[in-house]
């Protein structure tokens, strides 16, 4: 006999750091149920992206729950501000850039609890990383640790003595290692999104190269000596 | 010269609690901005209040944020339990009720959280009370002390040295001393709404006055010796 797995809500987001998440927090044992979000990002490639990840990476559902977060909270990543490109390596993660969404962990972590209270499920797993992140508050372990505070007083299950746990699994790893983690895992990055501001091409998406998002994945695989799996444009690919 | 008001955003959810807050926020010098939720709940009468609220009361803005909250937490509030009727005063409070929406009030401060930031604010206002209230674990002083300690580390703007202040101005007041506050704010109870299970009848929209909502608002009337200006069901009134 099989003891039943636990259930565990999973945030994915499309991207390779939740898709390896959601793939720990199945190793760890969990029945991972993924939840994404329709925000307004302009990058609703992510949201096609997360579909695949849950697909073949088994979760037992997958809910998107959309938020009008653009209507409320300025940021370049819905629209009202521009991608920055090509920055130096040294200045991402040095200050809050302008990809920065105002609370956004905070938003995701609160529906994902909410979704968690009602399926009896006191784990929660979030793919932040403070390695090699890009300087945003909301990925840091303390930001986790204060989550976990809050979600013990904000609860009906917290109140009745259930601990919530925020796992992020990836917190203290380099993008190399969750490269090399990914391939432990079996997780085919291949599915997986990235770039902030990707374009068409002949029914395909390719990734600019030049956005933080895309320079940190694509230091991720160099320094792993790893191919990224995923299409580039053309104009990107000299420089690497 | 005048100095120009700080801004703040304040919860709205068209009931009674939430229009003195924005009242007392407004008494208090900060310029408010009014922020209300549609989150598939079955009293959509709540918005229409909101709005009319923050229309008399003069909110610098009023926004309506989506968020199909319905289809991740189960509630009698968003329509998959029945809401309950005729308690005992004294069972309203003790434990926590079916109309309880897992997470709500985090995933509320969340979005306010966003905007605030957005708007160069740190001050948000919150109409939850902690002595006639339903049983709910955030609507207490200690879920508010853990949310702006999350915002400390959730932030830009905390990260740079801000400190939030969640006020809740009607946090230790009983629904009498609400009522006669109303009264010294100028607050027309008229417009809001607070039933949580209200039918239409010619037009109007009247309170079944036997939820646990309607029951608190009752007692706070009664023991302020005023009468709700909001009409009622006629099956309620006998006994009242």
């Amino acid at each position: 006999m099989s003891v039943p797995s636990a259930p565990a809500v999973c945030l994915l987001s499309g991207g390779m750091d939740s898709a390896v998440t959601l793939a720990e927090a199945k190793a760890a044992g969990f029945a991972p149920y993924a939840l994404s979000f329709r925000y307004g990002q302009r990058h609703a490639h992510e949201l096609e992206a997360a579909s695949r990840v849950a697909h073949a990476l088994g979760a037992v559902e997958h809910r998107v729950a959309a938020l009008d977060f653009d209507k409320l909270a300025d940021s370049a990543l819905t629209g009202s501000e521009e991608v920055p490109k090509d920055r130096d390596e040294a200045d991402i993660g040095a200050g809050v850039p302008p990809t920065y969404v105002p609370a956004r962990n905070t938003v995701f972590l609160a529906v994902a609890l909410g979704w968690a209270e009602s399926l009896g499920a006191t784990d929660l797993f979030l793919g932040v990383n403070a390695i090699d992140y890009s300087g945003y508050p909301d990925c840091r372990p303390e930001f986790l640790r204060a989550f976990e505070d809050l979600a013990a007083v904000a609860t009906a299950a917290g109140v009745e003595g259930s601990r919530f746990r925020i796992h992020a699994p990836l917190v203290e790893m380099t993008k190399r290692e969750i490269v090399l983690r990914a391939e432990e895992l079996g997780v085919d990055l291949g599915l997986t999104h990235t770039c902030y501001d990707p374009r068409e091409e002949d029914g395909r998406v390719l990734a600019c190269g030049r956005c933080d998002a895309c320079a940190l994945r694509l230091k991720g695989f160099r320094e792993a000596e790893r191919a990224d799996p995923i299409p580039y444009a053309t104009s990107a690919e000299p420089s690497r």
